[in-house]
């Protein structure tokens, strides 16, 4: 995972544009999404597909040619979405195009402007602080004109239609955590689904953020709302943090159910956050009368860490192994997901669990015998599902899985 | 309101009397109420309207002709709803009449003997301690016959027919925080209703306590029982304790709600009472079958501070100040009660912020932006009402009078 | 108690047999249950009742003709249910067939084999080391053939076909607290309601553990189903441990409140036991889809003490003034189930109490007065049990009982 996030970083990627495109034939080669271009202009409920951006370079140079502002440096350096540009200017006027963050001086601050017209640069605040009075040359070799919006997507049919959803964004230029954790958990998690017998269909979406998701909800919403039980927004996966799960707008749902069983029984510290302080995708996906209860299990949660919406967060702030005990602990959850049927037990009264062979021959032992696990899991089996009645006899549900299914088969219990 | 009590002070009430008409002309000078009087005898539910009771004068003379006790001086000294008396008696005799409080040796205690013939004379334990064995001469110029109990109403229309009850007592003598600081909230109360362009109608109750509720229920049940969605009985307003909430009956109705959202957003200390412990008119309003979910707003509780029903409640136990804080929280109230509507969110994804002028055009700033408020309100517009959200988002309700106003003017949400 | 536990104590009763039926009828001498007889190969739902099994007589005998081990001395040398033996052989051959309790050295253990033809001794771990290199005469003088499981019923009718359930189990042999201490509680527990005009209808069962639940429910599973409305699995309740409730296995059932309203009412110390933890009859009484609501009220749970399943749990373990706390604990479950009653308030608005004598007629004295307790309850009368009013006015149930029956005769409440 971390190698593909090393081959994306450099991508200036936007909430249009070739980036994106770059971005997702990229991770076409590891599995197989499709790729979708929306116009420019399309009316998605209260929003329009905006005008679609390209760049190939920006710079302030000074009087002595000096690039002292160079976009090909590091594309955090541009204000995303900032209209064509070539002019001369004097520092003072310079300065009303400039941001800076003085709170961490050493970090270049990301900024967009996506919805009006508008040009600017982002620069260190200790760089700001060097600037000297000097006649600069501004330029912006950028074009904001109609074109499309593009999104990726795929779709693994499982058993049922019932689906889960998985979705990141794909709009941010340079930065790790905040976006390429994401994309890169996302397709490994999609390429783990295409090895399994899945029961549930998964939906994949790479989509830029907020504006993506509402023109893939645009497209989609009626069969998401049939077919979605829950699912996640992936993003901040790769930092070495605690984990924390934002809860669903409803809470309490599956999804919120899933996961705190696997972060109750990690035995690790995390937090948990409130679906009011969402700031990615699951504001959408979750918008009342949307609702489709999803849940974003991260590391750090954006806005959170210092090195949030800066060039800090670069390739360093991540690393593979953070990568890989995220991506584990989705799997785990979607090894629940999976699992979590419905059970109502088969005989009136217990079964006899020795004519099963699930019970010792010898009865009346002092110790606590062999059986008790199975006799406290069949007195649940009352309709619940496994994970409500892992909750209440207190045992992690992957320690049901090989039980139930040895119930099932000699027809002690069935599922419904 | 402290001029008022002033006024009302001297006057000597019962649950019936001219005290009491006397008492409702002074209130009709500041709010027009309407006066009704109920017949002697008129059967209300499980109880009869009893006799009217009056009394001119009423003391106890010793052989010098020196009046010991005597009602002018202090109109408790009377045991309320005294039949008349002339006689002579030695002190043995007189003391069989004498009430006193032994442990609050320097306060007249407050009596009635609504419902059984009978006559005393109510004085501090120390003076009852000072009387030497005499004649004496005992008079009480009281009249007990066929009358008419007397109420007061004022009904205040609103926007919808569904209605708020505030009710007081006005049976109590020479009184104040238990009885007169509670005529005095609700006819300011009122007064400032009359000067609101009100959503809801409003209903002011003045009544002798227990007997008037009762009577005033039996005239008025069905269209109470339609119309209140909540309200108060308004007592204990004027002392300087900590503030008390008496809860209703059915505990977290919507009165319950508005009013511990005043004080757990008003950084002050105050109490909780269970409904078992209801001693005044919410008895009858909350009576089961009934249950008009009326609560109580007070300082110290009634039965809660030694003053109670003695002549230590009087014009020095009350302010200006304490009754204009008392005042003060239930127009929190009231305005919560007014503005406390059911949002819907009304598009589908989030709206467009910036197309509306709501959102900071620069995006992506570290600096959790200023339209998060708005955000966190329009996640939980999904029918609940204002102090639902308020209390979800975890923010004073009155900080979102302004913004569902501006965002459904926008027709970003809609009332439902 | 005690001495009908000591008669009962040295008989060998196992899931069927001759010492079940001796049983039964020491406890028709003092109860007149019904002794029901279900023949061997019968099919109760997953389960089929056993061959009948007697033993007269085993013993182990050294070369010396000394019994080393004799089931005359103490019926739990036999693994129970072991089948006919009668061979010689040496210490190595004889091991096989030895039962012990490292951990428990001076303990003889209970075991046995009633779905699988084994035979077997338990003995002390102390005299299990003492054996020697011999030659052993191994004598088991049993029979396992076609025959019976025997139960007892006793069924009190009352003024209602609502049934309460109370079951304990026969077939331990010389064992106190775990098996005899419920059959003398039950026995005189239903002694109690002879002399009772009960409301409810009692069901006592006394049968062998689990396979005679399950015979019992599947003879009577429609009616109890039908009429059951809570009751107990009787066990456990002589030794001179902390009371410990064992919770149905839908929790917060009447027969849970009911119990823990005794429990936290008595000022004393107690456990509660999950329904995960059950291990007794109450199994099958709350099996899913059964649920008839069954818990158990102990002392020291079984499983839980060391004396459980061994000779330790002897006579010596109990005691008379144990089985009497237990017993009397059990009397106040069943004095609440049969007050437990639902009212309803028959006025609108408070009663006038002093019309039925129940206020004192001078009124407005600062003590709460004497109707205080009559008006909490009353509030509360709006159609819930007599258990929640206790529970919601902080109160011990039993304070109810007289002033529910008062208020019902004066017709201020009416039972729903």
């Amino acid at each position: 995972m971390f190698s593909l996030m090393t081959k994306l970083f450099p991508i200036c990627r936007s909430i249009t544009g070739n980036g994106n495109r770059e971005t997702l034939k990229i991770i076409q080669e590891i599995i197989p999404i499709n790729i979708f271009e929306v116009e420019s202009g399309t009316q998605v409920f209260d929003w329009t597909v905006p005008n679609e951006w390209n760049i190939k370079d920006a710079y302030v140079m000074n009087s002595k040619k000096e690039k002292i502002i160079d976009f090909k440096k590091n594309n955090l350096h541009i204000l995303n979405y900032s209209i064509p540009v070539n002019l001369t200017c004097n520092l003072e006027e310079l300065k009303k195009h400039l941001y800076t963050l003085p709170n961490y001086p050493n970090f270049i601050p990301y900024l967009t402007s996506y919805y009006k017209n508008n040009w600017g640069f982002c620069i260190s605040y200790n760089n700001y602080l060097k600037l000297k009075d000097d006649t600069y040359h501004v330029v912006i070799d950028s074009e904001l004109k109609h074109g499309s919006l593009t999104y990726g997507e795929l779709i693994i049919k499982g058993q049922t239609e019932q689906e889960i959803l998985f979705s990141t964004y794909i709009c941010h230029p340079s930065m790790c955590n905040d976006c390429l954790s994401g994309i890169v958990v996302n397709t490994y998690l999609a390429k783990y689904i295409l090895s399994l017998n899945n029961k549930y269909t998964y939906r994949f979406v790479f989509v830029p953020e907020t504006i993506g998701s509402i023109v893939y909800l645009h497209k989609n919403l009626d069969i998401m709302k049939k077919n979605i039980i829950g699912g996640y927004t992936i993003t901040c996966c790769g930092d070495n943090g605690d984990f924390t799960y934002m809860k669903t707008r409803l809470e309490n749902q599956l999804t919120d159910r899933v996961t705190l069983h696997v972060l109750n029984n990690s035995n690790i510290k995390f937090k948990i956050r409130d679906f009011m302080m969402a700031g990615s995708d699951e504001r959408q996906y979750n918008y009342p009368n949307i609702d489709l209860n999803i849940g974003s299990l991260m590391r750090t949660k954006y806005q959170e860490f210092p090195e949030y919406h800066t060039s800090g967060d670069n390739l360093n702030f991540n690393s593979e192994k953070n990568l890989q005990e995220t991506y584990d602990m989705y799997i785990k959850c979607i090894n629940i997901f999976e699992h979590n049927d419905k059970y109502m037990v088969n005989t009136t009264c217990e079964p006899h669990l020795s004519k099963y062979g699930l019970h010792s021959d010898i009865g009346g032992n002092k110790i606590f015998n062999d059986s008790s696990l199975i006799l406290q899991f069949l007195y649940y089996c009352d309709g619940r599902d496994l994970l409500s009645i892992a909750e209440k006899i207190k045992i992690h549900i992957w320690n049901l899985y090989e039980l139930s299914s040895t119930l099932l088969e000699k027809n002690i219990i069935k599922k419904i």
